[in-house]
């Protein structure tokens, strides 16, 4: 038996280890990026929030015109039939339709058959858990959503990809990208919020409407914190009291600096904290949890 | 043996039929769309315009902090072992680079090994020779320039294939793209160029420096013409007396239409077919080719 406890996909109808998994080298989610997909955690065995993504995951289909052949039961099962292969009790679980292929000689998009792929992977967190990303602004501006809907979950990262390496050049470990007139948009998958007197702001144009930016603004206004859904400015991110970003792929995540100078006092903020901790609380809620029958 | 004469692929080391061609699901190529890719057309069993292709392929990658462990000529003997295996005369060869995966756990793209994949495949018309393309406008805006610089040939087409359902919708087969002021950029895969009065224009920002494009502003330079590139508005390119796309995927292709309205008299121009003749013409000018060794 092959390992699956590295992760587990399911591909052509098939379960096999994650490292083995491949896709076709003409499908178009490859050679067009013409895919959508979603990313749900599982934390101690449970979903966390797995509606919202299957919502939001099924929303970017309809909007791609594509569509599989299952049910919300049936893609439910099928991802949890990788979980469950893996063994993983702590996962980042990827939902994927591309376009396919189309038929020989044609380049319709319209003959294409949609593919659906899966896999489970282990929980890694993306961020330093104590200290905070060192953040900054990039030159480089976020795909405009008049180009490609951020709200349809894409692959579509070069720009998000050479932010990184901006960054990296610049002495951080990743960026903000900006949108045209130079407001801050979003990093390499994830939101960015700002504290400012105890007023708490984030984009809300041209980004991802993240599950984890959803749970922090839902706690945050439950908590009595006003929460402005618009544009924040370069300038106004480096006066906060706190910066933070979200993501599914590690939650709320303090951000110690940005463009090189301290945010706050360089740790933890007290808002930061208490979302944070209201996060993973949620997550102990079964209101927002799915169980998986290992 | 598999069948090869379909096309044959170069993924992982080995040689296959293009349709058992499978990459990583890891690949960042896949999942980031991060990736750049060049198509060199073979013609009666050679290289066109091979050298264009390798440089605009090394420029993309070098862009992209990418790079591959081939010389030019083994790069170019990989090519060649895909033709050759699949015995095609007539063919598009696809040369790719992958960001590859990082190592487990990080997201780090300086921790991947780059990937480098090809295929050839048969050379396929993408537009009805006899009579034209359908084109209409779309609302759409071509990713700008600022977030993926549309130089590093790249897989980002969800604009693209979003206008081409635009197209479908309208009663038309293809769509240009436009910037944010609506002047005309590109369509899936061509450029665009109108004649009027004799005069050539065509887009020179935010588009994609195509082969076949240079090699008609070259022919057409030759032949008298003056062109200029610089912006297209939808409403010169409706009032052009002939309108063109080019690509290595068909070469020189006529424009019929422009939003439901005939351009000229609906037949291919004589500008358009003195290009189109030029350009099938350099395809016996060994200056061009690069002769393949079956």
């Amino acid at each position: 038996m092959s390992d699956l406890s590295k992760g587990a996909a399911h591909v052509y109808g098939e379960i096999v280890p994650v490292s083995e998994a491949k896709i076709s080298i003409l499908d178009w989610g490859f050679l067009h990026s013409d895919a959508t997909y979603d990313v749900v955690h599982v934390w101690d065995g449970n979903y966390f929030r797995l509606d919202d993504h299957l919502n939001r995951f099924y929303a970017g289909m309809s909007e791609l015109r594509m569509s599989i052949p299952y049910s919300r039961e049936e893609l439910q099962q099928i991802l949890s039939s990788c979980v469950k292969a893996s063994g993983l009790r702590h996962a980042y679980v990827e939902m994927i339709t591309t376009r396919g292929l189309p038929v020989p000689g044609s380049r319709d998009p319209r003959s294409c058959t949609n593919q659906f792929f899966a896999f489970a992977i282990p929980f890694v967190w993306i961020a330093p858990l104590q200290t905070g990303l060192d953040l900054v602004v990039s030159r480089k501006q976020r795909i405009a959503a008049e180009s490609v809907d951020p709200r349809v979950k894409n692959y579509h990262w070069l720009d998000l990809v050479m932010g990184q390496y901006e960054a990296y050049d610049r002495g951080a470990q990743t960026a903000a990208l900006v949108d045209r007139v130079g407001n801050i948009k979003e990093g390499p998958g994830f939101n960015i919020f700002a504290v400012k007197n105890s007023i708490i702001t984030t984009p809300d144009k041209g980004v991802l409407r993240g599950i984890t930016r959803k749970s922090v603004i839902e706690l945050a206004r439950t908590a009595g914190y006003t929460v402005l859904e618009k544009e924040l400015s370069p300038a106004a991110a480096r006066k906060a009291d706190e910066l933070f970003a979200t993501s599914t792929a590690g939650g709320v995540m303090p951000i110690s600096s940005i463009d090189g100078q301290i945010v706050g006092n360089g740790q933890i903020g007290p808002v930061t904290q208490r979302l944070k901790d209201a996060y993973w609380s949620l997550h102990e809620d079964p209101k927002y949890t799915t169980q998986i029958i290992y």
